[in-house]
């Protein structure tokens, strides 16, 4: 403990494909699946469509790795920065409940830009990936609660993570990997602030997790150096970005825990911190037969992350924004049973769904709040018109670990996201599935959906 | 003052170059020309070499913008990222006091990619820069003290001051400039945690506010939006990286006061903060007519920032962390009465070097405090082998603006550094001085060294 940067570091650039768990392998896999949907379900997005103008002005016409959304191969840096744009669009890539922190967005789309670019196998693709995870996450839990108040974790942990996949891919040694850490911390970034406005920002700080992770490894492998404490030193993230970093949380059980099997699929299209309410208020409704007219309040029982991220969004402007609502997104459950991107697309401005959303307030509960971010409990107080109070709860939302997706429905969102707004064909869709489900054996990542000319 | 980073954001906008004071548009020119030295005279760095490299991996290999390390051309970006790299290495590009903020290094690379990238003019190029300098040092000043502690000013504030002199070049209107700002903020990073390790960050710093500056403005012209207050908002930088952030600050006499005049050149080649003792070591010296072997002790009184940034390097392991180190720059003064680049290249080992290091120390001093950042001076007690008590004392360092450079010691300063390590020729110094000299009357700023193939 002495040192918890270096031992990341040498655990990262250690770390071997056989020494990764069999269901943790596997569970890489679904992730690698379900982000290629998210790729594809974003692509399409006009910020997205602004970053890839903007790699069109600036990368090279051609090059080893894939951009999806422009659908051409130019250098790994800009196709890591293109599909990570896009990649966390939709909001229906993964999470870490813990960390608060959405990994497969900026872990998976530089890695597989490198993997591209250098001829990797999907063994030491999936070995990377695991790395940046591990890291990642490790990073999102020590910068804690007060960092997520203010700092996007998938912004800043998350350019962590990218040096670290990359790094893994490009064979850091132990000591080129704490450079690598040292470099990505202190261009790590992202402030929520943006939120207000329903700006573009989430999808900048995913492409800029991935470029300035990618940029951190390449320069280490150069020798570039960087701070050996940039986490827990006296001027590193920790001190300026947190005020309760904990450094144990740096190294907690590495090697044994593993932090990846522990993310959550995302079923509803929306910000993480809806589902919970959303599975508990389509638990209540189920249990006692209840519809939409039925429903003249809801109070949802959140925790204070909650209220701080959703808390500014009351008047939704944008489809994007109105994923931030917590009273669109129940809206939606109570109207539709689903708040799947169709929904959104449809929500704004309807009057069925705005006049539900008035019906909704968030309170802080303190057995939700205690328990946050290790578990997300859902827990709603619903009155109906006929004067009955009810209550609606889940322990686990759907998505998470003890209530997983099965491959089958992992292929079914994929093709749900892959195909959105004419993304990919079906039959694109099916050469990725069947793609992934052989990872752990492809010798090469090349050629996904763009072929070289 | 209800919405500052909008009154920045149209003054940027709107700022024309009839609006600029002669004396600025002056200034601005000799800047360009002494940051053009630091460029060159970094350009053979190692840690720039490496970032060369990782351009060379990933950039066109041709295009409108020049890379005067590797003597190439190719994308703006890519330009802005290598120049942005090397233009602080040497650590004699300028600095605002108040801000503590080194503008050059991060407006002038960026700002000259793209002027070449888009065929502006000298007069277009003189306007953006101010702009550039304008908005990034009242940023600097925003973020105030408790930000400089653990970030560096010059990445954070740097990135923004990036994204405006683009901005400005793009032709961005006010709200695209905005949300200019907006990315740019959500971007900006920088710690100070390398300092500690003598780590190669500060080049990345640089390096990251121009590119992630860059990036923001290219993408506010396609569209891509962005926190509208996101340096005073609740969940923005001064909220974030800042415990006593001051929204005045950003608007303080915007449009008559002209913060680019008040930047001040580097006369030592070390960091900023030991040149009031330098110069105070060097007035004390001068006035008694002292030899080093005369001097048994030397107590500078310095600003806690001082001790902050210089505190933890107590015995240099590198030629850069030297130049952080207290006590070499005042033995350089004391054995050569000159902290020049050549002369920390042979101090490292150097045993009169170390032996004078050993008895210098550092003091906070009140007066000295309460002054910084607005006033930088420079106190030393001196004391003698025959016993001896004296004091040493400059209001105003060399370099400063009531202390300034003419233009034949900037040409001087210049062609010291340009041809430093044989980066650039003497004709070729020449060549620059005289575009330099015309700049307000330069119809384009292309081929400055390298031409088109």
């Amino acid at each position: 403990m002495l040192h918890p940067s270096a031992t990341l570091a040498g655990f990262a650039a250690g770390l071997k494909f056989e020494d990764i768990p069999t269901n943790v392998v596997g569970r890489c896999e679904d992730l690698f699946l379900d982000t290629m949907g998210s790729i594809l379900a974003g692509s399409s997005a006009k910020p997205v469509r602004s970053m890839g103008s903007f790699a069109g002005q600036m990368a090279p016409a051609d090059g080893p790795s894939e951009d999806f959304v422009r659908r051409t191969r130019t250098s790994p840096y800009f196709a890591a920065m293109v599909n990570a744009a896009a990649a966390h669009v939709v909001e229906q890539d993964d999470v870490h409940n813990g960390a608060v922190f959405h990994p497969a967005a900026v872990v998976f789309p530089p890695a597989l830009a490198v993997a591209q670019a250098i001829g990797a196998s999907g063994r030491e693709f999936i070995t990377a990936c695991v790395a940046g995870y591990e890291v990642g996450i490790r990073v999102g839990e020590f910068l804690g609660r007060s960092h997520y108040k203010i700092f996007h974790t998938t912004g800043t942990a998350g350019t962590l993570a990218a040096a670290v996949a990359v790094g893994r891919l490009l064979k850091l040694d132990a000591d080129q990997m704490l450079n690598a850490i040292g470099s990505a911390g202190t261009t790590a970034a992202g402030l929520w602030e943006f939120l207000r406005d329903a700006a573009d920002s989430k999808q900048l700080h995913t492409a800029h997790a991935a470029t300035a992770g990618m940029q951190a490894a390449y320069l280490a492998k150069e020798g570039f150096t960087g701070a050996q404490h940039i986490l827990e030193g006296a001027q590193g993230m920790g001190a300026g970005m947190s005020d309760d970093a904990n450094p144990e949380k740096l190294v907690d059980r590495l090697g044994s825990r593993w932090t990846l099997a522990e993310t959550s699929f995302k079923f509803h299209a929306s910000c993480r911190h809806t589902h919970p309410a959303a599975d508990a208020l389509q638990a209540v409704m189920r249990e006692h037969g209840l519809k939409v007219d039925d429903i003249v309040s809801v109070v949802t029982h959140v925790h204070q992350g909650a209220i701080d991220v959703l808390g500014p969004v009351t008047d939704p402007q944008t489809v994007h924004q109105s994923k931030f609502s917590m009273g669109t997104v129940l809206a939606l459950i109570a109207l539709r049973n689903s708040a799947d991107l169709a929904g959104f697309d449809q929500a704004l401005g309807d009057g069925s769904v705005e006049r539900f959303r008035d019906l909704v307030t968030m309170e802080l509960d303190k057995e939700v709040d205690d328990a946050y971010p290790q578990r997300w409990i859902g827990k709603v107080t619903v009155t109906t018109r006929d004067g009955r109070t009810l209550s609606g709860r889940v322990d686990e939302p759907k998505g998470d670990p003890g209530n997983t997706l099965s491959r089958p429905e992992i292929e079914d969102k994929t093709r749900r996201l892959g195909t959105y707004q004419g993304a990919a064909t079906e039959q694109e869709i099916d050469s990725i599935i069947a793609r992934v489900w052989a990872l752990r054996d492809q010798e090469s990542l090349d050629a996904i959906l763009v072929s070289a000319a």
